[in-house]
This record gives C-alpha cells, sequence and structure tokens, in this order.
C-alpha cells in the first residue's frame, strides 16, 4: 500500500496541553474549506475503528500501571493503521489531510518525556512507513502556561497523559522543541502564548507556503 | 525494571493450531506442581489486564481490515507490558514462568506468514528488553493435521488468525521450523504427531535436561 502515488498534501498539528490546539484546528478547516480544497480532518491517537479502540486503552485513566514501552507500541499499532487505512489512501486520492497531532507527539512523550530515546523513531519508521507530514505546525506554548489554560476549562476531565506532572510535560516541552530544531524543512514553530487571531495569521502564513509549493 | 536479577525459569510453548498445546501445557503443570516448584502459567497474547485488552482488539474476527505492521506491533506492545508487569517479576522471585507462546509466534506468523521479516525482531528486542526463554518447546506438526483436528472440536470458534487459509498457516509453520533451526540452544523441536502420552514423553524430558541445569 505504500507504493501508492502521494498527490495530496499531509499537514499535522502539534502541541503541549493547552496550546490551542483545537482552537486552531477549527480556524484551519474553515480556512481550507475557503479554499474549496478536498479536506480529511483525522487525529492521533485514532483516525480509524481499531486506532480508536488502542486509544481507548492508551487514555484510560485506569491505566496507571502501564509500562512506557507498551505505551509507545501501541501508539505505533495506531498509527501504521491509521496511515494505512486512512492517510494514505485520502492523500493518492489528491486530498488535504489534517491530523491532531502525528509522529512528532511520539517522539517528544515516549522518546523525551518517557525516556525512551531514539528507539521511538526505529519503531515508527515502520509505523509510518517512511510517510512524513508536509507541513507540521507546532504550537509553541510553555507547558506551565499551558496547563493553567486547562485548568480553568471546568468541564474538561484530564486523561492519562493530562495527569502527568509539570516535569512531564516540560520534557515533553523540550521534546517538540528539539524536533522543531531538527526538521526545519517540515515543522513551522508559532507562539502560541499570542491571541487566537495573531496566531491564527502565522498559521494561515505557513499554510499559504505549503499550498502555494503544492500547487508548483 | 530489566534490571531485576532474573533467577527464575522462563518456559515458552508453541506451535501451529491444532498441535496439541493446551493438552500438553496441562501436563506441564501437573508435572511441575508434582516437582513442588513454584509455577506462573500465562499465555500471549495477554497475562495483564492491559495485554487481554490488547488481545480482544488482536483476535476479534470483526477486525478483517487489520494491517500487518498494526498486527505486529499490537502483539508487542502486549509482551513488553507482560514482560515487564508479570514474568520479570516472577522469574525476580525465584519461579518458573511457562507462558503459552511468546517472541517465537511474533517471527512465526508476522515475520514469515504476513511477510515483516527481520523488523519484527527489531520491534520485539524493544518490548521483550532481551528476555529468552530458557527453553522453548516447539510442538511440531505439519499445519494440514493441525486444522483437520481443530475442526474436528465441534464447538470451537475461530479467531481472527484461525481463520485464515492453509497458506498461511503453512508459512507460520516454515518460521517455526526455519526458529528452531536458527535457536537450538533453547528450542526443543518435538514430534507432535504422536500420541499425547509419547510427545509428553519427550517434552519431559526436555524440562528434566532444563531443570538440571537450573539447580547446578
Amino acid at each position: 500500500m505504500m507504493t501508492q502515488q502521494k498527490k495530496g498534501i499531509f499537514i499535522s498539528i502539534e502541541g503541549t496541553d493547552g496550546s490551542g490546539k483545537s482552537t486552531q484546528i477549527q480556524k484551519i478547516l474553515d480556512d481550507l474549506s475557503a479554499r474549496k480544497l478536498d479536506v480529511v480532518f483525522t487525529r492521533e491517537p485514532g483516525g480509524t475503528p481499531i486506532s480508536e479502540k488502542i486509544r481507548q486503552i492508551l487514555l484510560s485513566p485506569e491505566h496507571g500501571e502501564m509500562c512506557a514501552e507498551t505505551e509507545m507500541l501501541l501508539y505505533a499499532a495506531a498509527r501504521a493503521q491509521h496511515v494505512r487505512q486512512k492517510i494514505l489512501p485520502a492523500l493518492a486520492e489528491g486530498k488535504v489531510v489534517l491530523s491532531d497531532r502525528f509522529l512528532d507527539s511520539s517522539i517528544a512523550y515516549q522518546g523525551y518525556a518517557r525516556g525512551l530515546g531514539a528507539c521511538v523513531l526505529t519503531v515508527n519508521q515502520i509505523a509510518t512507513g517512511g510517510l512524513e507530514p508536509d507541513l507540521t505546525i507546532f504550537l509553541d506554548l510553555p507547558p506551565k502556561e499551558g496547563i493553567r489554560r486547562k485548568r480553568i476549562e471546568a468541564d474538561h476531565t484530564m486523561d492519562r497523559l493530562e495527569q502527568e506532572d509539570l516535569s512531564f510535560h516540560e520534557k515533553v516541552y523540550q521534546g517538540y522543541l528539539e524536533t522543531a530544531k531538527q526538521s526545519p524543512h517540515r515543522v513551522c514553530r508559532i507562539d502560541a502564548s499570542a491571541s487566537v487571531d495573531a496566531v491564527f495569521a502565522q498559521v494561515k502564513a505557513a499554510l499559504d507556503q505549503c499550498l502555494a509549493r503544492w500547487d508548483v
């Protein structure tokens, strides 16, 4: 299935908890729709029936005993299915795929914060079959500020990973900063501490640039 | 957790469907119990609450769309949890752990039969942290005969992998034969076409030899 010719565009959006991903995703979807593009929105872990079942195991607050290796392999399994059953077929049809989280989340959360290091990339190269986003929007917000924002959402129930302490989220953040440094060809780092509209202005500029390359 | 000193013995039992694993497992457990050994019996995929949930996803006949890579990574995830939460702690306490299937099943089913090859070993070295059985009992029965035996069990509902066709099971079998050749230090290949008692006589001889080495 990995031999399908890729004609569409693959965009991922990443960031620590509370960085404003959901808000920006809605604005991106509105923008892409205004451009009359055929868009598939999806998320990780999830995006297919099997991957959503894996998501339930991953995020259940009951599973406090889950080992780092198990967690990393479950994310990779969900991603392997997501790539082959949903993302690649949509790209082959020339669609724009927007995914809420992708590979960089595993590098940041399991590679950096859980301390598993380089093996996360090895396993995920098998999971993705080498697929990389054309553009990754990284909403850069220090975790202290993200957690403060999350806590004031009164009706938000925290999942297993959100329940981790500040030092865990600081390591996730460092992982994202490192990935942004190492993959400047695709990761666009955006200051997410500004207002929603100011953040989206930067997001839109990144989209414009990516879509212009696609038109050529 | 991988630094725990291993004092117990780890035995796995492998074989294609219908090779008589369940019958031999019961006889092994009776034998080990007669030797007054402290035994933990477990199975893959499974053996811990998280791994049993992964098992449900893996074996559900509803999941016909599951990709080979997803399947392989789910088995590895279940194994990573099984090793760290159940097998290693039991070995550290000096127990004898008997597992119905372990690593060799992944090599045979996903590496050989699904055609994923060497990456299965790479991923599983991360999943197991390098843990290998001290003894693997491989019940050698050609798949044609195994499938015939299974089909005459009138009340048996076949899971997703059992439902595969004969050519799939032939490849699994070739994978087991290869593994037995490549790991003679731990894999004891036993002709499973003989009577239950004749098979168990060979199994018991392998156990005697393994336990004798342990006593030293």
